[in-house]
Formats: structure tokens, sequence, C-alpha cells
């Protein structure tokens, strides 16, 4: 049976928190965040001791027109230097690239050459293949990499292991077990995660964890799989992300021991740029219809849409769900 | 090591829930709910199936006025008889008495002449000897008992262990885990849940969990601690309750695989009763200034008072409560 490494008391040395606030968060604005929000986010996280920061997807221009998303889909290095200059903080920076939307070939530099330190590769586990052609094309222009499997509710344990050994004969850094719909709770997470640890012990790779909060879970799953050995952490500020949010990295901060984190910087932030975000309207965050959509183990499309269209029978929507299951 | 009981496709017979909607969250509204809403949620829980219902306190009348609250803070025979007749259903009824605030030899009559079946008696750890004797009284009566010791994630392990050892040798029923300042996570919940039950293990006693929602840990906690043994669940709709609030009951009732449980039932309620108290500015519900009480481990009353004055000033608030340690 695997142990709990640590306790409620202790700093485990090795976690990593990385503020995905731009790139989830951007899927509830259309990344359409002002520079000032960027900067100042950027300097808070730096003040907080946050670990990596996440500016968004590197996402393919010939795929999406620059014109109609924020920059931060795309984070092209002009606009991240504008932000960050040459980042001259213990901060690490990283971007997210999707399997299947990415132009990877053409579209980084070489890590010398670029601010970017780590690219996370994003994937749905049938397309760990391509995940481990693009995690091995960064890895050789010197980035660090993750793969984060998308979706991992909906695999079976076959798939999963067949995946985790895969990555593991990879040049990958970082394996993320990804929550993706909010389905797990603390037990299936916890286990899973003990899978992901099991597969890639004294390999020297890390497990990360991305939650969220369908089920208002998102934040105690998150502790329930670092404290069996799980150390990258992703959390956005207020849980700011798609449907029913992120782990929220007040909660998490509030949790950490390591004196490097600072909780207080967050709050002057949420005041002066999370609350007007959603005093204007952009929404996330948990709600009777996105814990349904958890529940069923499924894509939060359809709650999303029916937050979109303001609804407010939740009877209907659910038998709607059941109906189409 | 305590080990988890069932799994996660399971039905664990034992479990109980209890609503605790009018109880718990009467302490939003002053206990004035509607007949009608008291009406609704009695009969919704019993199409739920949900095991007890708690319909609130029977404070003394002598300490407080009956003016000054709605009658759920009573819970008069007869005003209970006027929404559940007899109680001709499966679902068994609660009322909580707190340790001296209740004048429990005059107000309870016989079980065999009251509606009631169960009788809480609520208490902080130092009142342990009260609560037994208040608890042998109602016993005596043919009530159901149990004893819910608040706040107890600031009592330290020595008194835990002298308190169980006391209920232990009473007639008590439950004893219920009580986090009443939403400071406890899952691990440290279940690692006092294990206490608890290895403590009443071989008695035919069982251990309850009352969670609070202050770093949106309410559901986890009480799915964790369910997980190793705990059967009494408190849960309330769309997680109504003092400050921060409760666990879910639609959460939990997700959660459960007993088909006697039936989720759907709540969303019609919920659309119809709930949403329009939200609406006339009843409030609760996880927001910072309870995660930074959770956090310190203090009672939410500074978090509450907070909220009503609209203060959004969340930085200075969490300097004050930093100041005031």
């Amino acid at each position: 049976m695997n142990k709990r490494k640590g306790n409620l008391m202790d700093v485990r040395a090795d976690i990593k928190v990385l503020d995905a606030t731009i790139r989830d968060g951007g899927l509830c604005n259309n990344f359409e965040f002002t520079d000032e929000f960027v900067r100042e986010l950027y300097k808070m996280n730096v003040r907080a001791g946050v670990d990596y920061m996440e500016f968004g997807y590197r996402a393919s221009k010939t795929m999406f027109n620059e014109k109609d998303y924020g920059k931060w889909k795309f984070c092209n290095e002009e606009d991240l230097r504008a932000i960050v200059g040459d980042n001259p903080t213990d901060m690490k920076l990283s971007v997210m690239a999707d399997v299947g939307r990415c132009d990877y070939k053409t579209d980084f530099l070489p890590k010398k050459d670029s601010v970017i330190d780590m690219v996370r590769v994003a994937c749905y586990i049938h397309q760990i293949p391509a995940a481990v052609e693009m995690i091995e094309w960064f890895h050789s222009l010197g980035y660090e990499t993750t793969c984060n499997i998308m979706a991992i509710s909906q695999a079976n344990s076959e798939q999963v292991s067949q995946a985790l050994n895969m990555l593991n004969n990879s040049s990958v850094d970082v394996i993320y077990l990804v929550d993706s719909y909010g389905s797990l709770y603390p037990e299936s997470a916890s286990d899973l995660a003990c899978t992901y640890l099991d597969t890639v012990e004294n390999t020297g790779k890390k497990i990360g964890f991305h939650a969220h909060n369908n089920q208002n879970l998102a934040f105690a799953n998150t502790i329930e799989t670092l404290s069996y050995g799980v150390s990258y952490l992703d959390a956005t500020v207020q849980g700011m992300g798609r449907g029913a949010g992120n782990c929220a990295m007040e909660l998490l901060l509030g949790f950490l021991k390591n004196p490097k984190y600072n909780l207080y910087v967050l709050f002057p932030f949420i005041e002066k740029y999370m609350i007007p975000l959603k005093e204007a309207g952009i929404v996330w965050g948990y709600d009777l219809q996105y814990m349904f959509t958890g529940l069923l183990n499924r894509h939060p499309r359809e709650a999303i849409d029916f937050t979109a269209k303001k609804r407010g029978d939740y009877a209907e929507f659910y038998k709607s769900l059941l109906e189409n299951f």
C-alpha cells in the first residue's frame, strides 16, 4: 500500500506550484487579459514564491486566427518579453502546447533564445505517440517538458498503464494526472496518482496534478494526491479556469508549509484584479450544472453552454444529460 | 493502520444521511423559513431517501425570547406536527439541544408522546460531563441520542481521548466529529475519525461527521471520513449553513451508491425554494473570509461580520485576523 509522504506539519521540498491562471483562466475570457493584469499577476506570483507561471498556449496560427483571440492563446516570444523582460527571477515560465493544435516544429526557438523554461504537452490518452514526438522535440531544444494526459477519468487502467510506460521511456520530466471533468474523488485521484508514482519510481521523473472543481473537490484532490508524493501542483487565482475552475491558489498556498510561499500577496491582487473581472461578467466556479457533468464523468461543454445562457432550470438540464448519456 | 471500508462502487448499508438544512441553515436566516419551505423540504427529503431530518434547535425559552426568532429555534412539538403529522414515513426526525442553552428536563416529552426520534446534544469538549447528563436523560425518555463535540480542531489529543472514553461509557448512540471551523483537511479529518472509530469499536456505537466548508473541503472531508467507517453524515441542501456552510446534500447523494437515495428530487426543490432564498439576500457559502478563519482555525464570527457588512477588503481583513491571533 502506498504511504503518505511527509505529514501535515512538514515542508515537502520537492513541491512545485504552477500558476495556470492565464492559461486555464483564459478559457473563460478568450485570453483577453490586459497587459496590466498579466504583469501584476507575474509580479505577484514572484512575490508569492510560485515556482512556475504558465502564460497560455502556443497555438497554431495556421489553425487559429490571431485576431480572434487574446494574445495568450499564442504566447509570442515578444509578448512574453514585454511582460517579463528576461525574467530575472527564480520563477520559471511555461506555455502549453496541445497535440494537434500546435506547429511545434516551426514555432519554438531553442531554449537558449527563449524566455520560456518549460513546455507542457497536453494530449488525450490515444495521442501519446504524438505527445512523445513533441516531448522529444522540445527536449532536444533544451526545454523542461511535461505531458498532461487529459480526461484521465475516462481511460481504463490498461490504457493508463500503457501510456505511463510509453512516457516513462521518453525524455519527459513530469507526467501530469489531469482531472479534466472534475469527476475524481480524493480516493480515486490518490489511487491513480499512486499508479503514476509507482511507474516513475527511481527514474527521476515527477508526477503532477491538475484539478477541476466540478464536485468542489479540486483543492481536496490536489492536497490528497500531493500527500502520496505528487509534487507538481497546478492552481489558479480564485480557481479561475474553464467551467467550474481549478484548485484555488489561495487555498493551496494556505495549506503548504514551506515558508518560501507568501499567501498574503494574493489578497491585494484579488481585490484589485480578480473581483473586477467577476464584476465585468467573466464567469467561472462551482455550480450545480458543473457538478452534474463531473458526476456523470463527461465534458463540461453542455454545462458551459447552460451557464452562458444564464439558464436556471437545473432539473431539466440534469434530465437532458441523463437522456444523452 | 486503519483501512478504508468498502470501495467507490459499493453500497455501505450502515450509512445514514441527516439533512440539517433547517437547523444549520436557520443560522443564516434566524430560522425564519416559511411553513411551505419546511413542508416541501420534508417531502423532498422523504423522496430523496434521507434517513434523518433535523428540524432545528430546542432552545431554552427562558434564555431566548420566542418573538426574536423563527419557530425552528424552538421546535415546539405542535409546530413539528403541523408539518409532519405523525411522520408516517421511514425518515426519522431530530432536533438539536445545546448544552447550557436548553431546558432539557422540562421541555421534552417522553419519546412515545413525541414525533421526534433523535436528540442531538451539541457541546464543546469541556462540557462533556453536562452532555453526558443530558444524553442519559434523553436516553431514559426513549430517544436515540448523539453527542456532537464541536470545534474539535481546537482540542488536543489528550482531551479528545478523555472525551471519547467518557462518551463510550455513556448511553449515547452516535458520537459526531464536528469541524465547526472548517479547518480540518481530509488527512486530519480522517485521522481524527479513525481515533473515534477505534474508541467505539465493538460497542455498537456509531461515528458521525459534520463539516463546514471554509476551505472548500466539506464534501471532501465527509466522503473521506466515511471511507474509513464514519456512518452518520450531515449535509444541507446547497450547503446552506452558518458562514461557509456545510457539505452539500446534492454532492453527497451524488456520491453515495445506495439506490435508496434519489438525487434528482433535490433539483426541483433547489430551483423553487433555494434559489429564491439566495435571491432574497440570504447569504452562505465558501468565500475568502471564511477560508481565512478556517485556515487560522478560529470561530467564523469575524468573517460572518465581514460578510454582513458587505466588505471587500480581504487583505485588510486577513491582516486584522493575524494581528488578533
